[in-house]
């Protein structure tokens, strides 16, 4: 921690903050330069409210230093995190995965028909919702249980691996015998709860920024599930709150490459829910690749006008087809596949 | 729902959405303008993605037009919803109630001392957290159940009303023991498990503004817990993000009397978490109540510099009275009182 | 400015750094802690990029120390600017000054019952757009020359001073004959053309923060008036933009403690613009004044629903006198008064 | 226009809303539903403010149905404008057109190193600064007309088309002898007296986005040039202002797809300053052109660790010339081409 006292701070002003900080256990070296003096803290919290120091009479600011996340950090895995599913599937590594399929599981036949069309264009995840975070409790709120049991045998089926949310702790131990991969939404970002609980399970999670978290925020929420002793978090970027209001949200491709610099986790791309409209969903998914993602999470719908949630930011499946042959000339651009 | 064709949208075009909201079971309007088509779709659903006919061709706009929450909405009890908490408290009446309390119980001493001045100050409820929603998971997560028994007796020696935050359902049923008002925290206003169990609560609920959330959002996440049976949600406004980073928050202090004309709940602020910052509680606090709240939410405590959690945005006792005294001054203004 | 090295930088990588900033003169402070390097760079430089360092290797952060601002920071001025408008009225003294009246000056007449309405209920300045900036080609853009006159005459004949927005340098001449204030909208925050040019004027600025402008840049683009000789700046809170789209912007009130804090300048708020409905107006002219403005800019039109432009956002002459009538209760909660 | 009258609303009401819209020269249709009744007016205005029914007795809601903007809009020209600067190079067609060079103009010999350098590479525009437009008052504001002769001569040594920042409408005249594209900055996309100024200069124009500008604004302000007489308008995203702060600003691409449908105008992306970090330029540049930008503007610099502005978010020649090499890779993925 930095803090730089005013201008004219008094001895004694800058005397008690430096008591403040030796009494919450940190070394303190002091720099006294012409205008302004400024105290180094170094210590072992990772846990310490800046704030306190800034109400401090004399303290113009506070800086932190120390990254609160460790585990999270690029630092903590230099050469980067590359999760393994098995039969030579890998998400973080030289292969960009995508993970296709409908919002929700609707019924056999749906999730089966759309498997199937997407293993066929590549893709090597099926996504689909059994249980949905709806803003209305008056919307469908997906099939349950019945629905995992569809995903799961569409997915062996086709060989493909599978993720779908999981929305509170007590669901956990069911959805591992159905799921490769438990998803946790945006607007879980922060249970924290929830966040414990995953740390203890050994599947990987796919964590979604949430709606106005900040990459720093996405990054602490992962680093629950990691010291909880789970180090297979797959990062994801969904879009984020803005005054823009034209696209549902405003997909931050750059979170990207600055999330991959900042930590050593494998980072993906959702364009469907980063800007809500189906004509928008293949530029995006493009330039999430261009910009670097190690995956795209892709709403593909065999009749999207017909879907029960989120049709209008669903693919068909010849609009996949065509963007998957897309990304395979661009994914080279970076020295990276696509399957 | 209102859809707005395109200029030169062929008749097949639109008969073809007409079609549509025939067999989504909307009756259809239709109005021939003379540069644009627009058709008027009057329905029961209430759960429904105006998206899926953005999409359609030939269509320029659609516009939802029923408000998506009933139960919430002020015409559902156009006179308001008085919460009764008991001994002649009420929350939504003539009254502007504050509760107040430190950011987290740290001792039963220090809750204690806590209580008595707030009481004698003039608040109503003790606020304090046993369950903290923290960041990072190295910081300080609350004392728990031990925390919440020492709340309770503090509460009743001083004759205070008690609220706490809920983290997750589980802990639903050992928490209406020990306090009066559950309070769901911002990151958690979404969280739909947990607003679905709350439902079933037989205790007010005090659900706070998601970070990012829309007013709309929030009228709807209270939806979640009246459909569910559980009348009594009061609705607090705590700072959302914004692009400014000098607060902490930026406390949307609008949203008060927006919410108070959409809805019949009870409104109320927390400038604590809306400034984050200890010298700017106060200013925000009176310009709530100049606003029309309901009530307040406000972090007091006894040694802010030593305190576990939050204590750059706690008032000291001093402080606290001297703001009751400016309230009582200014809520005569709008025909309100402070006690 | 402080850099703080990454862990693990090299001493061959930390001394670049400190080469460079040597090369840029500054002196430097280097304090080796245990996982940290942390150097403090001291200077003259108030033009710095210091994005510069971030991008060297080794760095993992850098942080400004100097507040790019100078003349406007409260240590310039630490007892605050009080601008004399004459006979008595100052803004930012002991009143809370109150500038009333439309948005555009329509006619003689309109301007005439305005000011006259305005100035009975207790405001001190008369406000009125005679050039508006209107974001569509095809709207209504103000009387010009015409207005100003109109508006002049009203002001005189009620005692009231005068204040209307100027667009470009090249209207500054000929606007200082007829308004005792010029304003710099919102939009126009940033036109570094035009503030340089008002550094030369000879009477008070009110200068309005942008859309998006924090409230730093705020003080930066009042700092190119002050810079260029002009003492006399008034700012101005109007609303920011974020992802909220009920109201028309949101108002951040907590701006006017915080720029009180940091600034000696006056601090007002213009709760018409801030929230564009007049329902909201009152309630939040209240809370500005009881978060400790130094006055208000509110829309009062004689017809509302007849305005050439805002009539939504403006006040009646009723609900005007209404308000000032609260405002006098309020103000005395913080020592000021209300005319 | 589209108004939504509230559940209840009495026959006066209604006729009330409807003389008001009749006196205001609309055709009203009504539509009476079971809960709603729906009035849609037909009308000529482009200039209304629907905010002025919004606060009739007994309206829910008001909803625009003309689009505000008519020359920029798609339909005034589907197939899409080309301009053409000479020599082959055209903005909108095929081709993606890169534009890139220093900051600022630093010297004659800076310029024409990068000038060099950037042609060799494929880009077809040299880009400078001569006036910036800098927040603080004490930053380096440019050589003014010196660099813009120095820009020239180097543009035109090398084949190079060019393009520079025109701050005011005094420096028009001056400008248009150096450079072939006058840029209007983020900052100034909403001043409105140099926006008609540029109607009638008979030189393309690149209009910024501004930081915290919708889409329509954008495309509103390019409204005011072309209905001034100049159809070459070339818009531009470089990034808007979120809360995340670890990038300068929020590059949003999904404004280029977005854009492209709405409006005939071409569509370029400025990653430089949508990241505001070196490292973050060539990801974004790559997501921009596999979003399917009409080209890009790119900050290059020959010793980015000396430039006098924006040094930290320049390229070198070496990054410029390998990122113009996955450029060209990426561009075929959508029919396009890069030189």
């Amino acid at each position: 921690m930095v803090i730089v006292m005013q201008e004219g701070a008094t001895d004694a002003q800058i005397q008690h903050v430096i008591d403040r900080l030796v009494g919450s256990g940190f070394n303190v070296h002091r720099s006294t330069g012409e205008s302004h003096t400024v105290l180094g803290a170094v210590g072992v919290h990772r846990d310490f409210d800046h704030r306190d120091f800034e109400l401090l009479d004399g303290v113009r600011e506070v800086m932190r230093v120390t990254q609160p996340f460790k585990l999270a950090s690029r630092q903590f895995n230099p050469q980067g995190t590359i999760i393994n599913l098995g039969r030579g599937v890998t998400i973080g590594g030289n292969e960009v995965v995508v993970a296709a399929g409908p919002c929700s599981v609707e019924s056999r036949e749906q999730i089966h028909i759309i498997a199937e069309s997407v293993a066929k264009s590549g893709a090597k995840i099926l996504r689909a919702g059994a249980f949905k975070p709806r803003t209305s409790p008056y919307a469908f709120q997906g099939m349950g249980e019945k629905g995992l049991e569809f995903m799961r045998e569409a997915a062996e089926k086709f060989a493909l691996f599978s993720v779908s949310e999981v929305m509170d702790a007590s669901q956990i131990q069911m959805m591992i015998g159905y799921v490769d991969i438990l998803q946790v939404g945006a607007r879980n970002m922060q249970n924290y709860h929830l966040l414990r609980a995953l740390g203890e399970v050994r599947k990987p999670i796919l964590l979604k920024r949430g709606m106005s978290a900040t990459m720093e925020e996405l990054l602490l929420s992962a680093e629950y599930i990691l010291a909880g002793g789970n180090p297979d978090v797959i990062l994801c970027e969904r879009g984020i709150r803005t005054f823009e209001t034209y696209t549902r949200n405003t997909f931050d491709i750059a979170a990207i490459p600055v999330i991959k610099k900042l930590s050593h986790l494998p980072m993906i791309g959702d364009p469907s829910h980063g800007t809500g409209r189906r004509d928008k969903v293949a530029p995006m998914a493009r330039a999430a690749v261009a910009a670097g993602a190690d995956g795209l999470l892709i709403e593909v719908h065999n009749d999207p006008d017909h879907a029960l949630s989120d049709g209008a930011q669903s693919l068909d499946p010849g609009q996949f087809e065509q963007l998957m042959g897309e990304l395979r000339i661009i994914a080279p651009a970076i020295g990276r596949r696509v399957a």
